[in-house]
């Protein structure tokens, strides 16, 4: 009896006529022999209506309350799904975190699974269940309070139900029709892939492919859970979407994959820093304390330092996310004014983005960077900060020219071509 | 530590304003010095959204799942004024069905209560915690599934705290300040009664005063819960609005309390029925089996029958909500052609309305019924089927004379006056 999950996510339950639409789906696997485990968001824009109830309510919210609100509306999709599913004569019921139990830590409102025991759900496929509809986003803690594990935590509970019950696939249906080696609103040469490897996926995900949360694809990664991501909106089969996979399953591997962008970066540069042991650490820390997401990060010899000079200076880049900005300035003045670390001037520039190349051939192909780097200047586009990691290397540029710069680094990379 | 239970309706947190209005009402209790247990409904037009999309899902909705999709509502709003009660710093949590537990029957949709166990909400008073907001109108099954006590349930739910508990009184804050001697939209001379006993707040209720569930007030009367109805939306004190009690605490009763009404009555009549034992069962029969709501019934012998007849006939007569007059009609006219029962002809009067008297004093006071049959005939109201119990004299009258009949009433038996 193989298991199949299944993920619809707000917009794809927004109503009950999508509803409806999501049951076919499910009916379709449930006819090609799949016992199936359907994961469920609350109907969009019902998360954020009770969001606004508990921030009208209280503005250092206790966040089991939170939680105990908020989960109400996948509650609610769950038992209407599994009703409309009754109703196409499909044995199927709708499951509750606290039911299955989906066991987490209490760390509310960013709740870790803990584990899921399989044994209720099994018991009810045994008794001629075909389809368990779980709410989503939700768990109990050993406190016996309702937990959740975050936005676009069904993602992440779609993958755990897969991994916990060994499924065969874990489908993400959703408002895209699959992963594209670039945005198809930068180029219409952009190009549905049809695999993809967890590692390549994760690093779009975080460069800011909206597609899946980069917490799912990470749980994905670790239990080699295959995941589809495929349109809710369009006729699918067994072909359609993209498969988020293993390597190994991925035979004639391209040595880029994707190109991804990130519009809202801003640079900062930090001149004249002391070089000394732990200066990182002692501008690194500040940061974080003030909640600021460092991404990129170059440390060169400062022009300041003269040969033959008693004290060495450095300058530290970094980029952050442009509405982070006054906050790290003002961290920085602060660790300055009290003689945390010491620098000569900050300059910031707002107006950069940042444009990457991912791909897991890069491992085992040499000379990519350098093709890269041609590329742009081809196009006259100058790089004002590189990182590279084994499967990605992404630049900081202006921002005028980042579409441009997409444009190029598809066409190099020939992405078009399947 | 004396515990008070308060309960607050739909209307009465139909929106962040009010839920903060009843959480100051529950601060009051708090600072009397009570541990408070308050049971909520959901927000006013919630529970109908939910049940329309269950309705709008699948026709023959499966009760499980339409009692975990309409329960959310009550969970929402239990969470919500936790978390205004915490912001006005008084320990507060939330409570869902399931948490309690509050272990019901697994008649989905209409469960009775098996037990509700005090342990885990004591544990909680004992750690500090003041009040105890819990959802009302759910509760689990023993297979841990969501049940739900139909519509209304959430007075239930509080009367049923109150008994476990043993509250000092079980307060119902609603959109009315109390219970009257009669509908003051009927006469302005209808005066907020004090107290009321439980069993003529029983008939009341039974008889179409829609401030407090029947069996909300049955389960009071059997446990001896002091069930207190007054309005959230006024200021009240220790003395508002209306005490259900035991007769035993309502030292000067007077003969009657209040006069009821109902105007969706209709009234049937079976001429020339065979008089023979077992008719009375041949006729309600049928009419059980096709859901109808009997009141008064009235047997008269028929004026068919004739001194020395072999055969003797009866005439019967009771009385039905309006909106079930044909499907009585047919059900009756299904039993004649069946052979189960025999009548010569069926005449029907949709233009009646009830009238009743209701007070505990009947019991030791002959006259009632005398007295109240003199004030009608005083006003040329015909009577047209009479019904009596210990504490109540019910008429069918003209549906015109109706309000003419409430106030003669009223005047008749001095309720304007305390």
């Amino acid at each position: 009896m193989a298991i199949l999950v299944m993920k619809f996510g707000g917009t794809s339950v927004a109503d009950l006529a999508r509803i409806e639409n999501a049951a076919k789906k499910v009916q379709a696997e449930v006819e090609r022999g799949y016992r199936v485990i359907v994961i469920v968001s609350a109907m969009s824009g019902e998360t954020n209506k009770l969001v606004g109830y508990v921030e009208g309510t209280s503005k250092l919210y206790d966040a089991r309350e939170y939680d105990a609100v908020v989960a109400a509306g996948e509650n609610v999709t769950a038992g209407l799904l599994a009703l409309r599913l009754q109703e196409m004569e499909i044995p199927a019921r709708s499951w509750q975190g606290w039911q299955v139990p989906i066991n987490t830590t209490s760390a509310h409102s960013s709740a870790r699974f803990i584990s899921i025991p399989r044994a209720n759900i099994d018991a009810k496929f045994a008794e001629g269940f075909k389809v368990a509809v779980v709410a989503g986003f939700q768990g109990v803690s050993a406190e016996g309070r309702i937990t959740t594990l975050g936005r676009g935590g069904s993602d992440t509970t779609a993958v755990a139900f897969a991994a916990a019950f060994g499924a065969v696939r874990c489908d993400i249906y959703t408002d895209v029709d699959g992963v594209y080696t670039t945005d198809p609103r930068i180029t219409k040469k952009a190009r549905k892939l049809d695999r993809i490897a967890f590692e390549e996926m994760l690093e779009l995900a975080s460069l800011g492919a909206k597609v899946l949360q980069t917490r799912s694809v990470e749980l994905a990664m670790r239990y080699k859970v295959r995941l589809r991501v495929l349109s809710s909106f369009e006729d699918t089969d067994e072909n359609s979407g993209t498969l988020v996979c293993d390597e190994d399953e991925i035979m004639e591997s391209k040595v880029v994959s994707g190109v991804a962008y990130s519009r809202d970066e801003a640079k900062m540069t930090l001149l004249k820093v002391e070089d000394r042991p732990g200066i990182a650490a002692a501008i690194f820390g500040p940061l974080a304390e003030a909640g600021i997401n460092v991404d990129m990060i170059v440390q060169n010899i400062s022009e300041f330092t003269s040969p033959g000079d008693a004290q060495a200076y450095t300058d530290m880049t970094f980029s952050l996310p442009t509405n982070q900005l006054d906050r790290a300035r003002r961290a920085m003045e602060e660790a300055q004014d009290s003689g945390r670390i010491a620098y000569g001037d900050l300059v910031a520039d707002i107006d950069v983005a940042k444009v990457s190349v991912v791909g897991i051939g890069m491992r085992s192909q040499v000379g990519v960077a350098a093709q890269m780097f041609a590329a742009l200047a081809r196009e006259n586009v100058n790089i004002k900060v590189i990182t590279t990691s084994e499967i990605k290397i992404s630049v900081l540029i202006d921002r005028k020219y980042m579409e441009l710069a997409v444009q190029a680094l598809h066409d190099t990379f020939e992405l078009d071509k399947a």
